[in-house]
């Protein structure tokens, strides 16, 4: 006898009496079981946000189940997504020079922690070349430079690229480049980020060094959606972690490297799992 | 035009299809509005639990739901409880000697952060009289003493106190007294407890000094119910500090305090809030 | 036989060899015994900061080190403060209508876990007489109001209150008064402010509302020296609590609060015991 | 001009008065200049412990320091420890199968983030061997298997290796063998453990599983030194994470692995740096 397939669907739509119902309804007329299932409703802008996993019995399928949902949809003017638990996200990595995050993002895939495929590792340097390579996963040196004109035709060559990959998300390992508004736009919501500092504090260049110069207790690091506005996109988590008179700029930056890993890898886990509706300026993450 | 009435309900059940589609169909059909629910199966014990916050409409009342949902209830065979959420919840602190998680809950429900109305603070002491009554509250000095048969005595007196005061929540703020299996029994899941350490860790008496023995580098408290195992009912909230070498068993003690008093601050919430759900030997706490 | 004293340093100096050994050799030759002792050289301003926690012996005294050790500190050209550990900071609180931070403190102080005494409570407002009095507190009502020339006329009365209660440390528990210049420069490293986010993030009015807006996941709170640039004074201590999605504004406000508790609670017991050194814009604090 | 030397020393001795000046005189009569102190003293032992990083000058070398400070030891009945804080420690790791730590600390070192040489990593099995060699470092299979005489010869030739690997320090990285008491007694305070679960709690197998069935809400590591009391080693670092309720033991086992890797690096950490002083049951960690 197969294993059960369980389903995850986020949704979320203005919010009247009877949604809930009408969507549960609809599962349970297929007979799907819930195992886990999440409602927020934000009563400032009246808007309805939910997260519900479900199991489906073997006759239906995740096709089936989409199919018949999207009149459900129209009906609630929702916005909505569906997907297989089992089945692992396209993830496109990109990454700089500082490998810390790729590091360890890769070990957690390696190690089946996160569900994800990988099917391109990308940077604009070299130097990364042969530690992806060695995990059995294609690298790809796009570089990003030059002036305006120049780079907007790199940004161009890379959404191809991405195109080309079929990603279903993009991940920013310290990329160190800020992707262009037309980019961002083509992947709302799929573009996650990791900022070395506890957003809004310290935004932009070298904020360990800031956070040492203004003596902070606490370094810590924020995962968020890149959006066109550079820092600014919807926040998925933080971490943070006490700093010591004694430590230097250098300890703080160490220190950061261990938010900034784990941060990511909450942020990507929520996204992954798809714990997360982004509302406005806010991501809803349910269950973080 | 007055404002609308929010209804919390949790409710527990053998897990099958359809219970949620059941439950919500039937808040839909009384024009009840969700605005948050959040449900687990434990798929191990094969198990449904869930919470939800709902406003009513005018016509609607907490009575007019509670008497049709019974049949539901029994249809689902469903343990559920069902409140307003504006509505005060009655509650009895018992104490000892030590205050300071009693002043940290007088405070915040003097701030009304705390949904709770105090018919009565009982202690087997007479220390904190003034401290009490100065807030207005009455204050009854009950002791506990005497070998198990006259101390026994002192709990049915108790008893019938609790009882008269009609209390809905009583919480054990360093009460220092074990309450008898019998007593736990009439207030299932009712009765919150803070033990001074991170339990299982250091069960039992003078945590602090033993942790300081051990060279613990974390000092916790956990907030549970009580039940007729001794520091062994549910797990609501724990809360953890950070110790250093040069702390005295007496600075532990202090530490020990700060957990201690957010810990039951928090779980007390918890309940308030109708966020819990015992489950056999755990407590489900959604959005802790 | 008596007890015996300890006293505590703090120093500070331009860095060189052998400080260390002319400082001790001094304590030695006095017959004092350390019992903690903690020393940071900034490298990158070649400044020497330490801490010494010493006993001495029962022909010594407070003023007889005092008096010698002051020949020792001229030939350092260092900075340095001792005192009695045992002999309570008279400390000033100033207060305006939130309470928490305040009521905190007063239960701190009246369990003897902080070791001040209070010779008096300023507001600018009457609201928390009452609960001051019932501490058997006195209680001022010192109003800032009017243009910035009348306001400056409040501050010089303040100034003269605060110098006939002869206060060595102020602690503003939610003043919600900017301090002027002149009167920060009267008392360096001798005000304590707790500010409502985790500085430098939402510096300024209404945080909470701020970061509710931008959807941070982590909510705190800073302790720090009042200086003549608002906001910006030398960080002392900071805490962080997590928010979850469903929290409101008054959610994030109540965290909040528990955050700026324990931040100045901790940041003021760290000044009481002497474990602060300020060196340019960062507070050096041993053994956080 | 040569960049200066930094040596680092651990000391511990009954206490009396007089000893940090010694030590601090001796210091500076080699023109050494002191950039981090750190003492206490046990007073309920009455025990001296401290640690010193301190420049020597060019003349200066470990060896001379070494040799002249022996005396100064003797004379005060020291225990104590002394090296170059730029000289990498030589480090044996040994694991079984799962490779989380030692994924962790083997990228915390080639990154230089931690100052230790791996001459060997050691295992009972041989899954690990592609991943230990990919890093250029040999690995060695060496199972410990059968009764307890066959496991014992096993142990000593273990021992053997370790000596001739010149091993300063030797982390177990969840190496699943419980070393015997005289492999312990040949390295004391220098084989570093992680344990699965926040010592004292859940000592023993499978910890992950029994805080499941318990609902504790807190997942923890601990990190402490191996001695001939199994899971009762002094306590170096302990790290801490929130559990949610709809984690199952698998979710656990990974929230785990987190703890462990951030426990074990920190722990291995402090023991490089030369904090940890351990008195009795306790270690001492300097600016943890």
């Amino acid at each position: 006898m197969p294993a059960s397939t369980t389903l995850l669907m986020t949704l979320d739509c203005p919010d009247r009496v009877g949604l809930l119902a009408r969507i549960t309804g609809f599962i349970a007329a297929q007979r799907g079981n819930f195992i886990e299932v999440n409602q927020y409703t934000d009563t400032i802008s009246n808007w309805f946000l939910a997260r519900f996993a479900f199991e489906i019995p073997p006759n239906a399928t995740l096709d089936s189940v989409r199919r018949d949902f999207t009149h459900v949809a129209e009906e609630l003017g929702a916005r909505w997504e569906l997907r297989d638990r089992a089945k692992p996200l396209r993830t496109v990595l990109l990454v700089s020079r500082q490998d810390h995050c790729l590091a360890d993002l890769l070990w957690r895939w390696r190690s089946h922690e996160l569900n994800i495929e990988i099917p391109l590792v990308i940077s604009n340097h070299e130097d990364l070349r042969a530690s992806v390579e060695k995990e059995g996963l294609p690298f790809l040196h796009l570089p990003i430079e030059g002036a305006a004109g120049k780079k907007d035709a790199c940004f161009r060559h890379l959404a191809d690229v991405l195109c080309k990959a079929r990603a279903e998300l993009i991940v920013l390992c310290r990329y160190m480049q800020i992707f262009p508004e037309w980019l961002c736009a083509q992947y709302p919501n799929a573009v996650i980020n990791i900022h070395h500092s506890l957003l809004p504090s310290f935004a932009g260049a070298d904020p360990y060094r800031r956070a040492y110069d203004r003596g902070v207790k606490l370094i810590g690091a924020t995962c968020h959606y890149a959006t066109e506005k550079l820092d600014a996109g919807p926040i998925i988590h933080q971490e943070v972690i006490h700093a010591e008179h004694f430590h230097t700029p250098d300890d703080l930056r160490r220190l950061g490297r261990d938010c900034e890993k784990l941060a990511l890898a909450r942020g990507v886990r929520f996204h992954v799992e798809y714990r997360i509706v982004v509302h406005g300026s806010r991501a809803i993450v349910f269950g973080d």
